[in-house]
């Protein structure tokens, strides 16, 4: 199943796709709202609301306000090898804040204040019941599905002090979607690509992951609850801008495209904050 | 103007404390609710609702939820130079969830995962008025006002990798409260103080910050949105249990109390998870 948030002229509402029908979810105002209540699979599935075509919809990040925003660094190998890290023992966790989301078609802000504004293409694992030290043998039951997310970085604030947060949650930055695709249709493995208009940047297997999604929902969850809507983005492969010699950035009036097989792309023009 | 979020059988409430009693503001569950509606000081001033006393309230975290609780590392000279650092030229700030959050007199709890509990008592700001690129001369009309959280860090997790986030954001370890104390009562310069069991640990006058209450909104809001209710945690100054030797951290039973004059007192007992 997948289920996306629409922008209407009523508002955003959670909606159920079906080939190319999106099909509203009634009572629901976006896909975070609809995984805070414990039957939402069910009324998802079951939903029979007003329908609108796909093509042309004017989608909204998926969950457009999750509670936590938890950031993997440092989760595939040749990305390690490319930053210059060890493979680490330990997860590296950082955060970004709901206002740094945008849909997926959305133009990403290009601030005036950075200039080394970079792409982490990334799965992103959406959480669908809440629960604290999980196991990982029970991972599985605490996932609601996946999707994409572009962790956008502004390289010259994430290296201006030893904490990463001030490059890492710019405004209106951070691609998030198209769908929610439930757990029973994905499973990390697929191939994801980043492209610049058209220029393959990215492409690795998801299923390269050290630490693999039933991992990091159990090693969160020792340190704190994981309540439904919660995003974990699972860190990004090589192939960064910052890594390649010369250092690439983003540029005014480029596309970045991010794609998980599977699961969708994210088209983003960007655009410079006036 | 000193604002609390009170339990009650009827869920939490936003009160107004004058001296010793406590007055309801109706159709507000907490004071982060409040500081969403734009009259929130009118609001709040004028509430006739029903009282408490303030001797034995059971208290929330003043604002329970905030959108955004952004953490300032490095801020005063003393912890800096404790901690082996050198003065910044940026502040450094990291993130913390809201399910870290504990009331002003809620048991504190200690994990069984970390035997490195540490204290950093912490001036924290609260967001009154939504903005972007906030100059430093309007940061004061953004500003609710100020109140006292304790930046409770699990020293080894902190340390785990080269992010602090999840020594930073263990389930409900972070005092914050009591009151929310309106701007036009406070500003930096009091002491703050922690002590265990008694015993001063912490000891430092909150007009030493390195980067100020309205530096610090300036700052922040250049790269994101501040929101009403979000919290600007400003950084704790030395005497940290991690940087004493040898090194001391928080133990089953200690009474942990932090305090800056003229907000007030959080006294939290530690308590081992079961």
């Amino acid at each position: 199943m997948r289920l996306l948030t629409l922008r209407t002229s009523d508002g955003t509402k959670a909606v159920r796709q079906d080939g190319g029908t999106l099909t509203e979810i009634d009572g629901f105002s976006d896909v975070g709202a609809l995984l805070k209540d414990a039957a939402w699979e069910e009324k998802a599935k079951g939903a029979s609301g007003a329908t609108h075509a796909l093509d042309g919809a004017d989608l909204a990040a998926v969950v457009p306000f999750p509670g936590k925003i938890i950031c993997v660094g440092h989760n595939y190998r040749n990305h390690i090898q490319e930053m210059g890290r060890e493979i680490p023992e330990h997860p590296t966790l950082f955060a970004k804040y709901a206002e740094s989301l945008i849909g997926p078609n959305d133009d990403l802000a290009l601030p005036q204040e950075s200039d080394t504004v970079d792409w982490e293409a990334e799965l992103a694992v959406v959480i669908g019941k809440k629960g604290r030290r999980i196991t990982e043998a029970d991972a599985q039951d605490h996932i609601a599905g996946y999707s994409v997310l572009n962790d956008i970085s502004m390289r010259d604030y994430q290296f201006r002090t030893i904490q990463w947060l001030q490059g890492k949650t710019w405004e209106k930055s951070t691609p998030f979607g198209p769908a929610l695709v439930t757990k029973e249709e994905f499973s990390a493995g697929p191939l994801m690509t980043s492209t610049v208009d058209g220029e393959v940047q990215q492409s690795t297997p998801t299923g390269d992951l050290v630490f693999t999604p039933e991992f990091l929902v159990s090693y969160i969850s020792t340190i704190i609850t994981l309540n439904p809507g919660d995003v974990i983005a699972t860190g990004t492969p090589g192939g960064v801008g910052h890594a390649q010699d010369p250092k690439r950035y983003l540029q005014e009036g480029q596309l970045l495209v991010t794609t998980i097989e599977g699961l969708g792309q994210l088209a983003n023009r960007v655009v410079k904050e006036a």
